[in-house]
């Protein structure tokens, strides 16, 4: 057995890999109550990933002096907007696990009820957690790309959630997203059976990148847009798609990838 | 305009295809009240297939006399077994359509409630809807099989419905019956997190061509079976998946194919 060590994480990350490509690790340093805190994570997975806590491990270490309940609930709240919001190929696994570790020993004073060192707390936990989740999903099985949604203007954020995870989910999104086609028509279709109640009516959709950005869709109806800035934008391995809704303050993320031969070649092979 | 003439059905079925490889069409006969009856269907799809009616397009017709209130009743009722149990890849277009049109000209008593010849019209109607959804899914887009998952001993109509639509939709079990490999575990997966209430404790689980069967699963364990056998049976064009839940009598079946390369390279390319 070996001894701990100060790089034993990235040790760690790789030995729970399965048919990751990338190993999956962040760390942040943050302050509550005048103390320097820490929050690592480390996870794998990469297909069969459509969370709803289960063939996903994550694990996330932090010196945050916390109370056992108040952490907990701060990962349940998290999860819903991240872990939760992720989709590789819209297959449930039966174990999928994000686990939490605090040891307090940064000397911060305990954390017990949801004042500003909690608020704190959860802005260096959703740092980690949505770092991970874009990790995991950019490394989808046979993935070429990450696909994120970002769902704004929602009465709620049920409606929010949904939509988001809906439009990374389709299949047909997806493999537009791998054919690097601006088809908006996708999308929107998408966002009208996301089975979340709201109107259709006015919906502006928008393509991004890290560098440029392209709406393709305002008011829920067709608009003249620049073919060539939007193909560029899908050449990108991190694809961005915004859909405003225009019906509340409410928003969302999903993180999803695009669909592949390769997919379908490492499932179609993968037992025998 | 062309006039009506005895075969114009084959010329509407392929006037309303698109991506469709096969035209999907049928008619059967039937006795109602000693009256000589007919019924016939016609429907395009291949892609953005999951009705929740909506870009699947089919058309019943039948000189059946049947009150319009109790045509649409049979027609909803029937719906709910059959198109909307097909699932080609999850997405549900904006403007399916089932249609039916019945003129009376059989010259039975007209049917008005749910009796003995509402039972007799409807038997018919299935037949007619449950081949048109195998040819529908059949030619899903890219697909080279037929996925059909008969769920058993399920406790409500709604959990069998549900399980079996999940089994069918699973991106998991679409790329394994692709790829001809038994990989059960993966049906076993999607049966429980299909969202339905019931124990995943006792499940049996069959694969079966028109040939042969094979059980795979024996209440929810692993069980030696013959893969040779398995594997001739995931050959075949036409798979069938036996879901038996062993906790109620009710059942479903739902309609699906294979996800293959050509499904990815049909949608990477469409629009440009």
């Amino acid at each position: 057995m070996k001894k701990l060590t100060h790089d034993g994480s990235k040790a760690a990350a790789h030995s729970i890999m399965t048919t990751d490509k990338v190993i999956k690790e962040i760390a942040v340093s943050f302050e509550i109550g005048g103390k320097q805190c820490h929050m690592g994570g480390i996870a794998k997975g990469s297909g069969m990933i459509n969370p709803n806590m289960a063939t996903m491990l994550c694990f996330i270490t932090t010196d945050v002096n916390i109370e056992t309940a108040i952490l907990q609930k701060a990962l349940d709240a998290d999860i819903l907007d991240t872990f939760n919001q992720i989709s590789i190929d819209g297959d449930t696994s039966t174990n999928d696990t994000v686990a939490i570790l605090a040891n307090g020993m940064a000397g911060n004073d305990i954390i017990k009820d949801e004042g500003e060192d909690y608020r704190q707390f959860c802005e260096a936990l959703r740092v980690v957690s949505s770092n991970i989740c874009k990790g995991i999903a950019a490394d989808g099985e046979g993935a070429t790309k990450l696909l994120e949604c970002f769902v704004t203007g929602a009465p709620d954020k049920f409606t929010a959630r949904k939509v988001s995870k809906t439009v990374i989910r389709s299949e047909l999104v997806k493999t537009a997203i791998f054919g690097q086609d601006a088809n908006w028509g996708r999308i929107l279709c998408a966002v009208g059976y996301s089975d979340a109640d709201f109107s259709v009516e006015n919906v502006d959709i928008m393509l991004a990148s890290e560098e440029e950005e392209e709406v393709v869709c305002e008011h829920s109806v067709a608009r003249t847009f620049d073919e060539e800035r939007a193909k560029r934008i899908l050449s990108k391995t991190n694809v961005k798609v915004y859909v405003n809704l225009n019906q509340g303050a409410e928003s969302a993320v999903a993180y999803g990838c695009d669909l592949t031969y390769d997919y379908v070649r490492i499932n179609g092979r993968y037992r025998t």
